[in-house]
């Protein structure tokens, strides 16, 4: 049995992770290449970064060990919907030398995998964008949100970069001082501090150095919110509670009340000791006080244990989580 | 003195229009001509729209009679600021055989202007849009709000086109029917009222819907949100009361409380019998319950009176209002 290799990756928009690791948790192999999201990128290139990963975590490793894989990436629908983007990632699974067949998951999903092993469960996801999703059999079942920058996200590193400009653009309209957050603002969008004489000056550039870029971007501030809110500055304290809110308001869309299933927090601003994290825990609680609450780790790590878990030989898949996914701090 | 004449120009992005006129409020000549927005259009084009709407305007008019000019555009102050910008203007008005000089402002102070001759007041737009701006000796002072549709704009048409849609695909995530107005967003974006089997391929046909076009194009849906208000459909009525809120703080960041001078309401949303422009007076009477309420007219005539007044013949602007702006019903 420890012969058996299993094969996960993640592809996310800004880099793409590979693990090969043994049904006994050993690591044999991991990958790293560049962004791989098929509806950013392409599938074509989508397909190369995969490859990229692939060879680099199966070097040294025989690929006709290797018995299953999933791979995890955003638009997984999308993808499978699409001949053309399949035949690309076929393509690139037998040019590493792979054999077995593989599977295609949203990365929401493998997201969820890297916290827990429960077949049944939530998952909420914040980092540019925000996406809640109700697992059932380890499947996708109901989504919330993930409706992009535009119509949704709402609770992201989107909406807090965009919060963050709207509050400091309400100061300089009503001609009040910007606080801590909005001269962080400032510095970061213009280079400067000090609002001009004409205060509607200070306006106009504001607006033209965000609409200057696209607008995702506006997630790049989000890190300013969160280092102010650690600083307890009041307006990016009130901006992490109002994300919280309606990243639970998401969940809340899918996830019954009192249920008592895990809830996995993934996502840049979710993971790690964040104020967003704490907030959105808190809230959490609040709704449904009797479920568990962990966080995404290695999703890589939680793609191979997707793969494997169907596997004749794995009689325990909950054994095989703890092996196969290393426990978060 | 009736011998003399004044143009006003009322330069808009999808029209401009042209009034020649007296002092005794003779009406010599109307033009119009398509939008000159020189932000959005590019300077030469808007100038030559401009010329097109002169030249109609000033069809059987001597030239040497008109005394004075005023042109109110947006992105007033972007044209003064460019030489070349100003060069085409100058070119189209001297195209038009005018040897008078003209004054270029905001369109926000011609649709203020178009309501009142007071001095001192506010103006409150919404359209696709939404700004608010404190005039002061008949000039823009402060303004608020005008950020456009990604950083601000709120309540506006863009506004509301967005919640109508987030309001519908909040439904969708919940798995809830979408009431009367949800529906007439989904026959508005796919063609269908009908929830696919699958809600989740609805709520992507929406989004796909959406982001296929500029995102200002929201603003569309805006007379669907307008129209389910006047048929007291309930989510719809809570957007335009939103909508109303946030115009009114708009208006709040530079217009003192306890103000008693008058404010004027402009732009497609707020002109007219519409729930939004009744909803906005119920929460301006509120905030400011002394100051008496008016709407925008003919904004060619606001800028007509513009140019008159400082005329030296003109004794009496006010009274020279009443003649030279028809009365809004």
């Amino acid at each position: 049995m420890s012969d058996t290799v299993v094969v996960g990756l993640d592809v996310g928009g800004t880099s793409t992770r590979a693990l090969a690791v043994t049904l006994a948790g050993e690591r044999l192999g991991t990958g790293r290449a560049g962004g791989g999201n098929p509806t950013s990128h392409g599938a074509g290139r989508a397909a190369a970064e995969l490859l990229t990963a692939l060879r680099a975590a199966l070097s040294g490793v025989d690929p006709a060990r290797v018995r299953a894989g999933t791979i995890g990436l955003a638009g997984a629908g999308r993808l499978l919907a699409d001949p053309a983007g399949r035949a690309a990632f076929d393509g690139a699974w037998r040019d590493a030398g792979l054999r077995c067949p593989y599977a295609v998951h949203g990365d929401a999903l493998v997201a969820y995998a890297s916290g827990t092993p429960h077949a049944h469960g939530t998952v909420l996801i914040a980092g540019t964008g925000a996406i809640a999703a109700q697992v059932r059999d380890l499947r996708l079942d109901r989504v919330a949100d993930g409706h992009g920058w535009l119509l949704g996200d709402a609770g992201s590193g989107f909406w807090l970069g965009r919060e963050a400009v709207r509050r400091l653009l309400a100061d300089l309209d009503a001609g009040r001082a910007p606080g801590p957050l909005g001269r962080r603002v400032l510095a970061e969008l213009l280079g400067v501090e000090r609002v001009a004489d004409r205060p509607r000056d200070t306006v106009d550039a504001v607006v033209q150095a965000v609409t200057r870029r696209p607008p995702v971007e506006l997630s790049r501030l989000a890190p300013l919110v969160v280092a102010a809110a650690v600083a307890a500055e009041p307006v990016a304290a009130g901006l992490i509670g109002a994300a919280a809110g309606h990243l639970a308001d998401s969940a809340a869309r899918i996830r019954p009340p009192g249920a008592t299933d895990p809830v996995v927090l993934g996502g840049g601003l979710l993971t790690g000791d964040t104020p967003l994290a704490a907030a959105v825990g808190a809230e959490l609680a609040r709704r449904w006080p009797d479920a568990p609450l962990t966080t995404a780790g290695d999703g890589a790590a939680g793609a191979a244990w997707l793969a494997a878990r169907d596997l004749p030989e794995v009689a325990d898949p909950a054994a095989l989580h703890a092996l196969l996914v290393p426990a978060t701090p």
